[in-house]
């Protein structure tokens, strides 16, 4: 941190959002652009926090009753072609392989050779691939329904790439189901936003408003997307996981037919659900501050570190030993079901620096212990969610037997401050003047400074979206399944005075 | 399985190894060819078999301090030309990327667009580009050792694929780590080394012999490549896994530069090290029965199942509770490290196919329960390892109380059952007549049938290796890490009759 410098982050949230997002992703050592247009490099802290998303999502899937399977990385051009729809929504800009050998040309270059019959894309998404494994699979009812999930890469080519949020290349998963019945398919639907909806808050301490897409926003061949949306702190809204309901679209497109009870060839019903590395954005910017990035303890790939600190070479000796035996007991500790993270960073520099390099990390709880701690008998425990100044001295034994509390009180107060943050911001608006203030940045220096979440009745088309979007840069982010938040039925839509069911959010969005 | 049948699976290793092969693949429903060419969708059984191999194994990188990261799928051209060797080795056959749109054309045909300036191959392997992430987080002498694994998908495009054992998309482990010294280097190479042999022995049953590749052999641009190679069934052998000490060719490169104790401008020492969804096409070959797979209780991602007989629909009300109970006391009970994964196949099909559905998976116990059962108190308990109609009718408690140890024993039987089979087929031979008649068919309708390992003293060149791979279709698998196997100093070279340092293994291999 330069000397003057009141944060860790330079600039501030306050002072320029974009910049301190990427300023928090480059200083918690998450991430890095690479020379391959649109590509980032996730470094072990990010990719260790994808991991933890990862384990728990997928542990949550398979109690869902989901397996693992993997399917092809290219997707033949014709695939594509088979769903109209789906087509116009994807297949415009993606990684095309046309070729597959190299070959030295006369300058002594490499250029492509060994031309393609057939081109294929690099997967945008696994519908269409996965929709003709599934024709192959499915003969009777009795081999439905088929739960599958695929965690793989994915490449749409981005023209403004920004690490996490906007890639070329990303990681996710995708879950990919065909049913017997369009209720089985409904109900799946539904179950896999609820999974999404409580991982984001009981794992993230994300509080998501789970509700549906309208027209404009839905999953291109889909009937219905469903949505999990979160507040971050620009007071933009992200969509942070997606459960569609392809009705048969996909599986008269692939052909996936089977042999009902009757006796009759029937079209399968399908659902698909995914979230990607997006999420590591998601959680930055709802949680991170103007020291660094803020880590749930749940996802937390450490969820303590040890810093010994040791002036002089000579006391090495006595504190390492004393930093090791409390990692030992503190490793014995479960948090949700798995043994504590503890890392002690006995690395040969400065306190001070290491320090900050773990706040900036994000780290829930970090101890420091030095020859003065040992003979007083205690540590100096500091905590994520206070000040970064802020010490607790305590015995040793204390913060062992404390720790899973002190781990879920910072779960819970994370959730519990986003939770605030997005109510404070989540106005009832009821005409346009007030609306078109409510998302006009007051400064045009700040464009991302607005009011946040509008709720409005909404009775509007597709293109009355459109219109808006072009004029605010709003969009319906959902239409929410909370009844409170949907609000009671009757009433005049915004926009077009039409009567409306009830409310939507409008929002500024990533 | 056909009446008259004796076995599952049509042909046997005996009447057709290759098809043997497939078919086991294709029952145990492992895997199948996609549509994409050379590219194979890894079925849920294959893949839960795959997450139990890479859960194992990167418990062993971690414990050995390694880190995951995730580095771009797309690699420039021109990276691929930066190392001489490694381009002639890996460039000419890759999917190349060369567009990033698709258009409709005239016809209503989708066609590339949008070329690029300079194409991309999917990475047949990241040495490239995990070095110029390597050549930016390297300045000083203190960033180093990094020690990095990446889980990923690779590319290379396969004229011949075969699932699992050669396709042009696979899954893989790709380590990658950069040291201050030449001696820190060689010390991972061969930690890793071992890593790979200790999991191929004590996780997958398979008793490899690790050694060093020679020249002709090595991977492009290392200076040693170190290797594990199984014996199969068909007594070829099969590499499962390598290490490849780089020495500074790719930092130099790359430009992996650091600045040393001593204040000067050095090039890191590299190294790299991988497994891959081969090793379950290996663990096939070297398991696998005429009734299908045998899968060891390690990796198995079913170790038992158990199988409610209920010849009336009346019969479910009394067995399903009792098979519930059974399989809830199972789960309580911990194989090393993990509680044991049990499942009831409650599928309202013939029990007869039931149990041979699972056979064929190689799931290593099997446990019936039926009225009759209940009323002894006893369970009919079938282990992979025996007969498929051999059951030990015993009680239920008996059969949770002796699981873990009935478990160990059918691993440790899998292992002793392989490693004498390879002992068997390994024969030390010393002059030529002998050699070409070890690596001829005595049938030539069945090509694959011939001696096995040959234990031979070699000093031939790498051109000399080319002549007999020519002429015999053989090759030095490696040179053994084992005094016990390399064999005493002296001796002539069984070929040019030159003093030969020892005995390398030849073989004919997948």
């Amino acid at each position: 941190m330069a000397k003057g410098q009141k944060n860790a982050i330079s600039p501030t949230r306050e002072e320029d959002f974009p910049e301190w997002y990427q300023q928090v992703v480059r200083n918690a050592d998450l991430a890095e652009n690479s020379e391959v247009r649109g590509c980032m490099v996730i470094k072990p802290w990010g990719y260790g926090l994808w991991e933890k998303m990862q384990q728990q999502l997928d542990r949550m899937f398979k109690d869902t009753g989901h397996k693992n399977a993997y399917f092809p990385l290219l997707i033949p051009v014709s695939y594509l072609e088979k769903e109209a729809t789906h087509v116009e929504g994807f297949a415009t800009e993606c990684a095309v392989v046309t070729h597959h050998r190299l070959e030295l040309n006369a300058d002594g270059k490499m250029v492509p050779s060994g031309k393609l019959t057939e081109p294929y894309v690099i997967r945008p998404t696994s519908e269409t691939i996965i929709g003709a494994a599934f024709a192959r699979w499915t003969q009777s009812y009795r081999d439905l329904p088929l739960l599958i999930n695929q965690w793989a890469n994915v490449m749409r080519w981005e023209m403004r790439p920004r690490l996490f949020l906007r890639t070329a290349e990303f990681l996710w998963q995708e879950g990919h189901t065909a049913h017997e019945t369009k209720e089985e398919a409904i109900e799946e639907t539904h179950k896999m936003h609820e999974v999404y909806e409580t991982f984001l808050r009981d794992h993230l301490a994300i509080p998501v408003i789970p509700g549906e897409k309208t027209e404009a926003e839905r999953f291109p061949g889909a009937l219905n997307t469903f949505t999990v949306e979160a507040m971050v702190q620009d007071r933009k809204a992200i969509q942070a996981g997606t459960s569609h309901f392809l009705g048969q679209n996909f599986s008269k497109a692939a052909g996936i037919e089977y042999e009902s009870r009757e006796g009759k060839r029937e079209h399968a019903w399908t659902t698909s659900w995914g979230v990607s590395t997006r999420m590591i954005g998601t959680l930055l910017m709802a949680h991170a501050d103007d020291d660094g990035l803020v880590l749930p303890p749940r996802v937390a790939p450490t969820q303590v570190v040890i810093i010994p600190v040791t002036p002089k070479p000579e006391h090495r000796d006595t504190v390492l030993p004393v930093c090791e035996d409390l990692a030992a007991k503190l490793k014995g500790q479960i948090f949700h079901g798995s043994p504590l993270e503890v890392e002690i960073d006995g690395r040969d520099i400065g306190g001070g620096t290491k320090n900050w390099e773990w706040i900036k990390k994000g780290v829930p709880v970090r101890i420091e212990i030095g020859p003065r701690d040992i003979e007083k008998g205690s540590v100096a425990l500091s905590r994520r969610d206070r000040g970064p100044k802020e010490k607790a001295f305590i015995p040793g034994d204390e913060a062992v037997s404390g720790i899973v509390d002190m781990l879920q009180e910072i779960q819970d107060g994370l959730l519990a401050r986003a939770t605030e943050f997005r109510d404070q911001h989540t106005v009832e608006i009821k005409d346009m003047d007030e609306f078109r203030k409510f998302f006009t940045p007051k400064n045009p220096d700040k464009p991302e400074i607005h009011g946040g979440f509008a709720l409005v009745r909404w009775a509007g088309s597709a293109e009355d979206e459109k219109t808006l979007q072009t004029e605010l840069g709003v969009t319906v982010r959902c239409i929410p399944k909370d009844p409170a938040i949907r609000g009671e039925a009757k009433g005049k839509c915004i926009y077009t005075g039409k009567d409306a069911e009830g409310r939507v959010i409008f929002a500024k969005s990533y």
